[in-house]
């Protein structure tokens, strides 16, 4: 029955008119990407498409940021009969004998009925021919009805979606990504933010493919990355760093990155950073980790664990996730460290070396993986 | 019937038996400034205490930062007999004529029984004698029994409490708090992380009085706060700023942050900052906004203001808000300043003077409002 995909975004948010059209046009961009070309039509604070396979499209929709909630629909005329008829036809197809059910309309433009005449008018011509009963607290099912000026859509679903802003509408950001469970769930957010990413993983391609391929599934597009081999390199910082190991290691990333954010004109870098959770994530530590002058965003930093496995869990790259535990973590690591101590061991190791070959053979030289 | 409050945290992220020691210890000493002092005892991974009001116990103690979960239970030697009779005393008591229920049964220490047996047993006595029946997978009620070495805790409810980790129990932020919805949020959720706050409020102490006695409720202490008159100074920001009012704003804000944090030995500051929420928070204003050496903690940076507004709901704050517009918002602010522009405007107004001002006469002369 259904003919329409209804997609409703976070207007209420959107106040300035150039700034709405300018998320409408991004997320119509985006939901393109995701099912192809469509046809797609706007009025008043809403996106609809016209589609056969709205329940599938729906379903496909769910997931594209910037989207609130869909609603697989029925397109017809704004008239008081054509409405009638079809809430009644799709009344008879959802509800089944005794459930309770409810009729909730709303309305806008110029019409010569109200609301609340359409809510009665069709209420009763269900309980007319179906044997249901009017329930407006607790129903069972509902049918819904949006009026919007010569236009009604009738549906008795909505689907709820991710929020957030559409991708790539917000500028870009260096997403640090391991092989935990934190990090993906912190990039995901920013991303569900409208940020663009370019991955960074210290480590090696095969750790991290499914991830990012899941990751890939959010923004229909794929994701550039860099991956430089770590090994070496960490094993050279733990050789110099012992109970330190974990904050020069962080230092090291946080500067790669930063690197790459000019190569890729990027605004800020973004990990999966949390207070407490572990030894090197104390409030001392993190001061002296946070060493670059562009923004670290830690969208996890005021989370809990169990919150941060929620999300990883809704969106899918919990199961991904490899959990190896890091072979060079100290016995003791070091709960308060100081800026002197921690540019004393890289001095020693000859730091800016490790940061420059890194720069020339695979930032500049290889570029990123894909 | 109760006598026992069992208080349950985080313990599966203490791995290390120091830090858990040291967790307990500070989650004690908040217990005690939560409900007086009390009778407290330790045993394998959680906290019991003893009290003949233990409904009204549970429910003070479920708002202490570092609380999973609690119940009021009934303390009782870990035999047979005991724990048989006073299970069935509970269930008595909370299972009505018809109901379905489940007893589940856990047990650490050397016994001569095992936890099945023991659900079986205290099952079969509970069907014996009250008109109920056993569902173990969607039950009314449930007659919980957890045994540890030579007591056992028999209960039916987990009150689920906030998480996070015990409050000072993480180093200290100076929190930037503002009339909105988003700042108390802000401070909230990194205070639910351990950290301990010292508020930073540019205005009146009027504004944001109710929002301290909210956030207090949560530390069961003075928060200490800083309240620097602004409007003069906004006034001046606003006269050579244009356009970049919001920014320039901001930049001060952070600086007379950092100048505290100083002042106050404090790791960092913490933000209700939301990516492209408003106008001045694109990825490209905040890289200008973040102009500081300490870290600047955004918690709320990857959520939707949805989310924000549900947690200032649960935490009571979102009533309090007194979400009046700031008069100095700029019709179009600039969604893309850069740095040059906006330290061209500081120098123009001196704003170093300003920083210098209220360096001396409020935070070094007049010290905190409280």
């Amino acid at each position: 029955m259904y003919n329409t995909v209804i997609i409703r975004y976070g207007e209420i948010f959107l106040k300035s008119e150039f700034i709405r059209r300018e998320f409408e046009k991004k997320l119509i961009r985006n939901i393109k990407k995701r099912i192809g070309d469509a046809s797609i039509f706007r009025k008043r604070h809403r996106i609809y498409i016209k589609t056969e396979n709205a329940k599938e499209v729906s379903e496909r929709l769910k997931t594209v940021f910037g989207i609130v909630s869909v609603s697989p629909a029925i397109k017809t005329d704004a008239n008081v009969e054509n409405i009638t008829e079809i809430s009644l036809a799709l009344a008879k197809k959802i509800i089944r004998p005794g459930e309770r059910f409810a009729v909730r309309a709303e309305r806008s433009g110029r019409h010569d009925f109200s609301s609340k005449d359409i809510e009665n008018l069709v209420g009763e011509e269900i309980l007319n021919s179906i044997h249901g009963r009017v329930d407006l607290e607790n129903p069972d099912k509902t049918i819904f009805i949006e009026v919007r000026d010569d236009l009604a859509f009738i549906f008795d679903k909505k689907i709820k979606g991710l929020g957030g802003l559409p991708y790539k509408s917000q500028g870009r950001l260096i997403a640090l990504l391991s092989t935990g469970i934190d990090s993906p769930v912190a990039a995901w957010m920013m991303m569900r933010r409208g940020c663009e990413i370019v991955v960074l993983h210290l480590g090696n391609v095969n750790e991290i493919k499914e991830i990012m391929n899941r990751l890939e599934f959010f923004t229909d597009e794929k994701i550039k990355s860099y991956i430089i081999p770590y090994d070496k390199i960490l094993e050279k910082i733990s050789e110099h760093s012992g109970r330190y190991t974990c904050i020069v290691c962080k230092r090291f990333m946080y500067r790669i990155a930063e690197r790459i954010a000019e190569i890729e004109n990027a605004h800020g870098i973004v990990t999966g950073e949390n207070i407490g959770q572990v030894a090197s994530q104390t409030l001392e530590n993190l001061k002296v980790i946070n060493c670059l002058d562009i923004p670290v965003y830690m969208p996890l930093v005021g989370m809990d664990k169990e919150d941060i496995i929620k999300i990883a869990k809704d969106i899918g790259t919990y199961g991904l996730v490899k959990g190896k535990k890091c072979d060079y973590i100290p016995k003791k690591p070091v709960t308060r460290s100081s800026e002197e101590i921690i540019t004393k061991i890289e001095e020693e190791m000859g730091i800016e070396r490790f940061i420059e070959n890194v720069q020339d053979n695979f930032i500049l030289k290889k570029g990123p993986s894909r």
